[in-house]
C-alpha cells in the first residue's frame, strides 16, 4: 500500500508544509499603508503536479482561521485532514490527477508565514504589536512572489471561501493577465457594517485580557480566554440560526434538569466553550487582530471611486460565484453585488446560491452540488485555457 | 403652568420611582430553584390614576436592561425620558388620561429592587453571587405582590417586548383571573440556541475580566470593561443587518482614511464603544448574569411537558402579539409560535408582523401603525371588562 493511500484512495496522503522565503533583494513588500515588511516568508503545500504546460495550477486561498494545510495529513496519526479535504484529491473537484493545486498562507497569520508572531530582524524578538497592518492587497502580494517561484505564469484558477474568496477577487484584479478564472465563495467586496460590528467585538475580547499585555505576550504565554471569546463570537456568526436550532436547540449538556447556576449547560455553550478552547492551542491572539483587521479594510468599492464595476473593468479571469442561502455573515446579496458588477463589465460569471441550512460554514462542508459545480466549472476553464495556448502558438 | 407639562402636553410630567418592600411575613418568596430570597422590594412607577371601578390598570414590563421608569422625567432637566414614553401619556396607546399605568422593575435587577447588588441580611454585604437564580415566573411571582398592595384585582392589560413579553406571558399563565389581556411585542415562548449562545459571551465577557472577582467587586468597583463588551454583543443583536447597514454603512468615525492602527474607526464601531461605555455606569455586571439566565431559562414549553399550547391551556386573557419583520433575536417565527399555541387553545389572538427596518429595537420606537393596535386593543379590551363587571354586578 502507497502512503498516499494510507487515508483512502481519494486522498492526497501523506503531505508537509513547506515555506518559501523571498530570496530576492530587496526581499520586502511595500504595504498598502506604505510601511515595508521584510523579510518574509510564506507557508504553503502543494498537492498534485504541475503539467509540463504548466496550465493546471489553481491556487486555494483560506479564511481567518485556515492554513496552509488544505489537504491530506501531516502523519498517518493525524484524526482530521486538511481543511478543504473534501474538495481536494483524485477524483474530486480540485482533482489533483488533472491539476496542481496549491494552497498558500497569508502574510498576518500565524502558521508559518511571516506575521506578528514572527521575528523582527531589527529587534531580534517577536514583532508584536510592532507588525505592520496588513490588507487581503498585501497578502496576494506576497503569495504572487510564491507563484513566480514555484515558475507558474498563469493560474488556471484562484479558489477560496470566505476571506480566501476576498484575496481570490484581489488576485484577479491585481493579476489580471495571470489568472483564467476565480472560484468565490461566500464571500463579498466588503463585508457589512454587522459583520466589522462582529469582529471587533472578538478583538475587544483580546484586548480586555490582561495576558495581551499590548500584544506582548510571547514570553509569558497568549491571551486564551480573550481569544477563545472572540472565537465564541465568530462560531455563532458561522453557523445558521436553523442549523444551531437543529444541533444544539435548548438541549441541556449533562442533565435533564436545570443546574441554577453559571456553570455552562447548554449544549450550545458547551459547543462555544469547546471551538474557544481548541482554537487558542492552534492561533496566534495578535494575528487574530490582523487578520480581522484586514477583512474589515478590504473594500473593493471604496478602492476603486465608490463604484465596484470599476475594480472588475480591467479583469480577465472567467468566475463562478457561490453563495449560500443561510450564510448571514456574507449573505447571498453580497454575492449577488459581485455577481452584477462582473456582468456589467461583460465578464463570464456562473452564479449559484447553494440551498442549504449550514450557514458561512458551508463553504466548507460537503455538498455535491458544490462540487459538481466546481469541477465542471474548471474542466471548461482548464479546456479554454489550453485551447488559448494552442491559439497563441500558432 | 403645571408641572406636568413642564416636558410638552402629551408627557406625564416629572414623576418618582416608588419602592414597595414585601411587607407580610414570611416577606420572602420560595423561587422556582427552591431557594428562598427575602425580604424583597420592587422599584415600580405608576401614571394616571387607578379609577374607582379598578378596571384600567395596565402593568407594564421591561426588557433585559430596562427599569421601572418607562414614562416622563425625574427631574425637568433630564434628557431622555423614560423608556416606553413614546406609548405612554395622554392620549398616547397606553393614554394616561384613561389607564392607571405601572411599570414594575424585577428582581434579580439593579435598578432599586432585590437583586444580587442589594444587601444579603444574612451577611450584611451585597449577595454577589450568593444571590439565588431567579426565573421570570419569580419576576411575575414578585409582582404578583406589588399588583396586590396597590389593591388591583385583575389587570386590564399586562403588556412587554422582549423579555417584558415573556412575564406578559407568564402572568397571564401564572395568574389567569389576574389578566384581562396581554400585549407581547417582539417576545418568544423560549429563546433560541442562538439567543443563548449570544448571552453566555455576554456573560463569558464579564466573567473574563479580572475585576468580576467572581462576583464580589461592590468595594473596588465593578468590571466595566467586561460588561461594555457584553453590551456591545448585544447592541448588535438588537439592530437588524439593514438599520446598522443604513446608520452606519462603513463608514468611517474621524477621518476619509484608514488608520491603519487598532484604534476604532469605523463608526458602527464607535457607536457600539458608546452604547458599551455608557451602560456601565448605569447597570450592575451580575444583574447581567442573572437577568440573561432568567431569559435563557424561559421556556414554556418545556414547563408544559413540551408542548406549548398546555401553556396556555388554563389562560383567560386576550392577546395582542406584534413582531417585527427584521428582528432577528426574537424572530417573527416565534411571535407566530406563540399565536398558533393560543388559537389551538382556541384563544382570542390579534397578531400583527410589523413591517420595519429597525430589527429587535422596534418594540421601544415609535411606530404609528403600532400606537394604533395598541390603543384600539387596549379600548375593546377596557369595554369587554367593563361589561364583564356590568354582568358580574346584575
Amino acid at each position: 500500500m502507497k502512503e498516499s493511500q494510507a487515508k483512502g484512495k481519494d486522498s492526497v496522503g501523506i503531505v508537509k508544509t513547506d515555506y518559501y522565503t523571498f530570496a530576492e533583494p530587496p526581499n520586502e513588500l511595500v504595504l498598502t499603508s506604505g510601511k515595508r515588511l521584510g523579510p518574509i516568508t510564506l507557508a504553503y503545500e502543494t498537492y498534485g503536479d504541475l503539467n509540463s504546460e504548466r496550465n493546471n495550477a489553481i491556487l486555494v486561498l483560506h479564511a481567518l482561521s485556515g492554513t496552509a494545510h488544505a489537504a491530506g495529513y501531516h502523519s498517518p496519526n493525524d484524526k482530521y485532514p486538511g481543511w478543504w479535504d473534501v474538495y481536494i484529491g483524485p477524483g474530486k473537484p480540485f482533482d489533483t490527477d488533472k491539476y496542481f493545486v496549491i494552497c498558500s498562507n497569508i502574510i498576518g497569520g500565524c502558521n508559518g508565514s511571516t506575521g506578528p508572531s514572527s521575528l523582527n530582524p531589527l529587534t531580534g524578538k517577536e514583532y508584536g504589536l510592532e507588525f505592520p497592518l496588513v490588507t487581503i492587497q498585501d497578502m496576494v502580494n506576497a503569495q504572487w512572489y510564491l507563484i513566480r517561484y514555484l515558475g507558474i505564469p498563469k493560474l488556471l484558477a484562484v479558489a477560496g471561501g470566505s476571506m480566501g474568496g476576498m484575496q481570490a477577487l484581489q488576485w484577479a484584479i491585481s493579476y489580471p493577465e495571470m489568472v483564467q478564472s476565480v472560484i468565490a465563495l461566500g464571500t463579498a467586496s466588503s463585508i457589512s457594517a454587522q459583520g466589522i460590528a462582529f469582529n471587533e467585538v472578538g478583538r475587544q475580547a483580546i484586548y480586555m485580557d490582561p495576558k495581551w499585555n499590548n500584544g506582548d505576550y510571547y514570553r509569558s504565554g497568549q491571551p486564551r480566554s480573550g481569544l477563545a471569546l472572540a472565537r465564541m463570537v465568530g462560531h455563532i456568526t458561522y453557523l445558521s440560526e436553523s442549523l444551531m436550532h437543529e444541533r444544539f436547540g435548548r438541549k441541556l449538556q449533562h442533565s435533564d434538569l436545570l443546574s441554577f447556576n453559571f456553570n455552562s449547560e447548554f449544549a450550545v455553550e458547551s459547543y462555544l466553550h469547546h471551538q474557544g478552547i481548541n482554537f487558542v492551542t492552534r492561533f496566534d491572539a495578535n494575528s487574530y487582530l490582523y487578520i480581522t483587521k484586514a477583512i474589515d479594510y478590504f473594500d473593493l468599492k471604496s478602492d476603486f471611486g465608490g463604484k465596484l464595476s470599476n475594480a472588475f473593468d480591467y479583469v480577465l479571469s472567467d468566475f463562478l460565484v457561490i453563495s449560500f442561502t443561510t450564510d448571514w455573515l456574507y449573505p447571498s446579496s453580497k454575492s449577488r453585488e459581485i455577481v452584477n458588477a462582473l456582468r456589467s463589465c461583460g465578464k463570464n460569471v456562473i452564479y449559484t446560491d447553494v440551498e442549504t441550512e449550514k450557514g458561512h460554514d458551508a463553504f466548507l462542508l460537503e455538498d455535491s452540488f458544490m462540487a459538481r459545480n466546481i469541477g465542471n466549472f474548471l474542466k471548461r476553464e482548464h479546456e479554454k485555457m489550453r485551447n488559448e495556448q494552442l491559439k497563441n502558438r500558432i
